[in-house]
């Protein structure tokens, strides 16, 4: 099995097994204040086992395609929610579980006007963006308990742009 | 009593009695991903009496100063957070309640990495992007009942920049 992974692009149907896709597309679900704001509604399975939402802001230092992926990990209590600020491209990239491990991973590329929200416990990667460093609004479940499980990989998958 | 309102630095002290302000400010509260990565723990005070948080985006049309302010509206169920999505500065404007009725309006001007969260129940006006359209993440309840309460004044107040 190949240990390469193209990156291929963000969509809600091919993302949906791992979250959601919060994005501004197509008509809004409602218009509000006077027909000048447009509001997509709810647009994410939150889902939390216990604890509260929180809002919390990450700034992570950029990656470079191609890059070899040696960590994922997941949270089993919340979904997690990532929302960029700072108009930075950026890739998110989730696998499926394979009897407690992170199968194959794929690699979404998200502009810097989408968000995705993962689903509960499942594998991604740690925030990546791609260019300048990257600001991000996420909300994830406060509370105490073990909410992180990593699982290091003892062969890195490689991460490249489409061929 | 004068009916203009200068424009004012968003300051987390200023605002603090309206709710958060949601930055990336002074040192991270933690690092995470092998160091790669700040985290800003937990910046805003959620508040929902019912319902559950959820996400929505909402895309307004930019306003330009000086304006005329004669809408406000508040939720009594929840707290609304606004995070920018667009790197576009926008005006949180709040006002203090006076029985029943919003008082003078505060307006601070945030920049586009800059989020608030409203407290719930607390004075607001609607989202006012300064430039161009303004594409905003949204965190605030979702559920059934009713969560927003305007009011509209018979004497508007302008909005102008500091002199």
């Amino acid at each position: 099995m190949s240990r390469m992974v193209d990156v291929e692009p963000l969509e809600p149907g091919a993302f949906a097994r791992f979250g959601d896709v919060i994005e501004a597309e197509g008509p809004p679900d409602r218009l509000i204040n006077e027909g000048l704001c447009g509001r997509w509604h709810d647009r994410a399975r939150l889902d939390f086992a216990d604890g509260r939402a929180g809002i919390s802001l990450f700034r992570s230092e950029p990656r470079t395609l191609p890059f070899t992926l040696a960590l994922l990990e997941r949270h089993p209590l919340g979904s997690q929610s990532f929302l960029p600020m700072g108009g930075t491209p950026w890739l998110a990239i989730a696998a499926p579980d394979e009897d407690g491990r992170p199968g194959r991973p794929r690699a979404f590329r998200a502009s810097g006007t989408q968000g995705v929200s993962y689903l509960r416990g499942v594998w991604h990667a740690v925030l990546t963006p791609l260019g300048g460093p990257g600001l991000f609004a996420v909300v994830d479940r406060i509370g105490p308990g073990a909410n992180l499980e990593e699982h290091r990989l003892a062969e890195g998958w490689l991460i490249r742009a489409a061929p």
